[in-house]
């Protein structure tokens, strides 16, 4: 069974897009949250969205089963307030589960959380992290490390006061977390071509230099996009951990942290293989999503990673089969107990 | 000839980085700028403060000419006004001067901009650059893409009003620009790890975004340790410059940039090699900057990059002549010159 641990909902009607924009146009005119309630989706229009877009590339590509959450870029963060991100939270996760018990054995959900620029994740975090979990049958959740949306202007990942008490209920829930950010509202960081990237690299280096993953030694984290930068200057990361007394870099990170295979050609997929242990990469594509685009040198789709996998010439056949499935199964125990059943 | 392009002067005496530290403190609790000339430093620490280390290591390693700049963690534009900022400036482009005068065969300048955060580059900064080009003999300059240090608040690169009055010079001037953030005074960047390597990436997608090279089609830009992200997802961004209309991203890029080679493994240059043509690949190592550890899988010094690129599969003689050599020439015109006399 093949796994892709990173797909979106990216192909919902425009009414849902739609929406936000509505919602997040009477909070900046009004400063009230809008007074409407989210249009309603067909189970038509979410079957033919789902299975004209993503159902059909997996087939295509032969990936079994996506674990699938909302849109990256519509979490949206940094902006809404609490009342209004949790109504889009809500929002966007039913329409994940939706297509869930629609397509159960294609797709299962990982959550969208009601993050707030400036704000500590509190109760109404907390809560959509639990219905998602207990009662949607979710098996992870996506945080953003930067809920300000390119500001980076509330706290780091490793700052015990602020993310600490949601890190506890993710331990207590037995979840596993994919850093993702969200939109960016500065005219520095394309949100896709910079902003995702530059979060990967800085929440890595925030694992790196503190000491989460020994208060948390059972909570796992994905860091999507091939890890941003890491892998690359993975010398330069082995070497600054040496400098700074940290030891050896992957004995500190490699029992608590994960990196997709989203990395669009061959030689990059090559150095994420040569670089990072087979146990800790987790297939993922992120269709459909970053790039639409044909490669014109290979007449493939930029986003079909498979084909970089099966090209790679490092891989053993088991290094595959903990790449495609083992891996998400221990990382995502919740989804490796549904299917043991 | 063997061309380091990346170094920095960070082995000066503890005393020049002791006045930059009361520089800021007066001018943060009393705001005035500092009323003490800079300490003076003597030839003779000059001379060990570089003959023990820089030339110590560029002789081991075989490298000829080292392309010199102050150190970047210290350009400090994010503290310090104008008038604190241009003296910094001044006394720190003064002693790469005195190296270069001390050492002329092995070390060329780069200058250092006085910069400051909020502030559109105006006559301070012209005026500093033009010393250094036109009376020190320097061959190009740092420029900062983010002088408030990790907040991201001043204008992207491709802003008209911003930057391109300073572009204008460069281009009169006919040198060529690294791109090189400072320090951090962001908690979520570590400077070196997270900042430096972000910093690379952002600069990337602000070239491959906007009209810049178009606008000015001489100017040449290098990107420092290997292009940030960039190669690593090189599929990406030739996938979304397609999807954006952009065209081929290679022939987009590179007629205007280059990437040096501070990338510290042997993967990671591989893959620099890999994907960037040799044509817009400068050797470099930054030593002694970032990582000073030995790597004790190989009993060489991560930043010895040197070993990389012999130990590479791909490159060939004509391709090492290029990185090693030719394209420094070529980029940084008034040193191909200076070479020729």
């Amino acid at each position: 069974m093949i796994i892709d641990c990173h797909g979106h909902f990216t192909t919902t009607p425009p009414r849902v897009m739609e929406f936000r924009k509505r919602q997040v146009h009477a909070l900046q005119t009004t400063g009230k949250p809008l007074d409407e309630p989210p249009p309603h989706i067909t189970d038509d229009e979410i079957r033919s969205a789902i299975a004209d877009n993503q159902l059909k590339g997996m087939k295509e590509r032969g990936v079994d089963l996506t674990i699938f959450s909302p849109r990256a870029m519509g979490m949206d963060h940094h902006f809404g307030d609490e009342v209004s991100n949790v109504t889009w939270a809500v929002y966007c996760n039913n329409l994940v589960h939706r297509v869930c018990q629609m397509f159960p054995e294609h797709f299962v959900g990982v959550c969208q959380l009601p993050q707030v620029a400036g704000q500590k994740p509190g109760k109404a975090v907390i809560d959509e992290l639990h219905r998602c979990i207990n009662e949607l049958g979710f098996v992870g959740v996506n945080l953003n490390p930067d809920p300000s949306g390119g500001n980076w202007s509330d706290p780091p990942l490793w700052d015990k006061d602020w993310w600490y008490p949601l890190y506890e209920q993710l331990v207590a829930l037995d979840v596993p977390v994919m850093i993702h950010v969200s939109g960016s509202c500065n005219p520095h960081f394309n949100a896709v071509a910079t902003h995702y990237i530059n979060g990967d690299t800085t929440a890595f280096v925030q694992f790196m230099t503190s000491d989460l993953f020994k208060d948390f030694p059972t909570l796992k984290f994905i860091i999507p996009h091939g890890g941003g930068a890491a892998p690359f200057h993975w010398g330069r990361y082995r070497g600054m951990a040496i400098d700074m007394g940290l030891g050896d870099l992957n004995q500190r990170m490699f029992k608590n942290l994960y990196f997709d295979t989203c990395v669009y050609h061959q030689p990059g997929i090559d150095l994420l293989l040569n670089v990072i242990p087979a146990d800790n990469v987790l297939f993922a594509s992120e269709t459909f999503g970053a790039v639409r685009a044909t490669d014109p040198n290979t007449g493939r789709a930029f986003d079909d990673t498979k084909v970089y996998l099966e090209a790679s010439k490092v891989l053993s056949d088991a290094d595959k089969a903990k790449i495609y499935t083992h891996n998400a199964l221990g990382v995502y125990k919740r989804l490796g107990r549904q299917l043991k059943v």
